[in-house]
């Protein structure tokens, strides 16, 4: 135990160390082993004297290296919040009012690129995992946008890594929203417009079976297209392109008013005199 | 121990019950309450008897009641992937090949909420909460999308909670992407148009200071539309709306191909003959 035993009899117990938030809230983030009792009586103490101070919301990060001490924080009173891999993160509501805790994130983000050259020809995949595998259907290539990962530049990484292409950017056409994915999360899909830099195919070896070019009307052709709508609408869209109508949101970027990066705004920038 | 005594001297270790998942994997959900060391041993065993079978990833979701069985597992290697306020998911990858591990939600869904009527006037409100608390800046009604939610719905929501105004969804006219707003996670923005149904205004009292009906050149000239982009572009996009021009995306249903569910495709309809 950690406690400094004064002359008077009166022991006081160490806090653990933390850091205010921006909602009136602590975080502390353990880093250095400690017995789970030791953990469990500081935590208590801890938790009064923030009660104290009129704090709301506490929060513990315990690295996977500390997973000795999450029951000690449960049974205190602590439910989770979220985990990632290496650690996991819990949240304590102090006052007696309406809980204010965020909620945590919902969705992954997923993206599915038209690259589009002059001869009216998509690049088209076939995968080597998925539902897809097997099936011999071309389809446009697609993948996840990774954490920290802006849509557009998510959609030109996934077309250079499966066929070896070079794109710009021209515009998200539509995107979807699904629910119940993975673990009762949901997925937002956005179709994206891509104009190819380079042309010859370099296929990934890992994930792609086979990646060409294939005219729209062959694409859309497919049995595969006109069931699936995402597919079937990928072609349509792709087509309004062609023919000059600009139905898409373009990024602009904008100054952020969470922190100092730069965000980007998705929008008509068509209609838009900025 | 839960262990079975032959004749013969051989043992033989009770697996833990599982079912097979879509992707070659093994899912465990932990339920009724074990010693520890008794889940450790077995885990070790089942997870060499999945190894044998080919399994790859093996997923263990403990509900918070069973805390104490979180160490044992993450001694016999797995991390921990996901985690809600009542459970927590580990996760083992059991190939040499790469895993194959689907990635963890990255994204909050908020929206924005132009509720325009006929007199170029817009739903604004003042929010006890926030950054915004006490600055006397009127601002669209914003929230943030429930795990689940469809995205037009909880715009809906969302303002007829906040103002009591019933309203029809228009269209998505712009969304942004922010990173890292909360522990390395992302915001979508989506921006969204709304049709008032109704136009008595009854704000809810917890998170509204006030709500009335504002003028749009009202609302634009305040300094803070001018510094913060978003709501900049909002009075700008709904001036476009208002003189008719159509630059957003409409929800459609369409069937899921992930589930039975119907989903929504945001996409602009009106260059699309569907």
């Amino acid at each position: 135990m950690d406690r400094t035993h004064f002359e008077n009899g009166i022991e006081e117990v160490r806090m653990l160390p933390s850091f205010d938030d921006e909602h009136g809230g602590v975080i502390v983030e353990m880093e250095v082993p400690m017995d789970p009792n030791d953990f469990g009586v500081i935590l208590r103490c801890s938790i009064s004297k923030w009660k104290l101070q009129g704090k709301k919301g506490v929060w513990i990060k315990l690295p996977i290296e500390l997973v000795n001490l999450v029951e000690a924080a449960v049974k205190e009173g602590f439910l989770y919040h979220h985990a990632e891999p290496h650690y996991l993160m819990l949240v304590y509501w102090i006052p007696e009012t309406f809980s204010t805790i965020p909620a945590n994130a919902s969705h992954r983000l997923r993206i599915g690129a038209i690259v589009l050259n002059d001869n009216r020809e998509l690049v088209v995949v076939q995968e080597k995992q998925g539902s897809f595998r097997g099936t011999g259907i071309w389809k446009i290539p697609t993948g996840i946008v990774e954490e920290g990962e802006d849509i557009f530049l998510g959609a030109r990484r996934e077309v250079k890594e499966e066929t070896g292409i070079d794109t710009e950017f021209v515009d998200v056409l539509a995107f979807r929203q699904v629910h119940n994915t993975f673990f009762g999360k949901s997925d937002l899909f956005f179709l994206c417009m891509l104009r190819p830099l380079s042309f010859d195919i370099h296929k990934q070896d890992s994930e792609i079976e086979a990646a060409k070019w294939m005219p729209i009307a062959e694409y859309e052709a497919q049995p595969f297209a006109q069931k699936h709508y995402i597919y079937k609408y990928a072609a349509h869209l792709c087509l309004a392109k062609v023919d000059g109508v600009c139905t898409g949101f373009v990024p602009l970027p904008v100054a952020s008013s969470f922190n100092d990066e730069t965000s980007y705004l998705y929008v008509n920038n068509k209609d838009l005199s900025l």
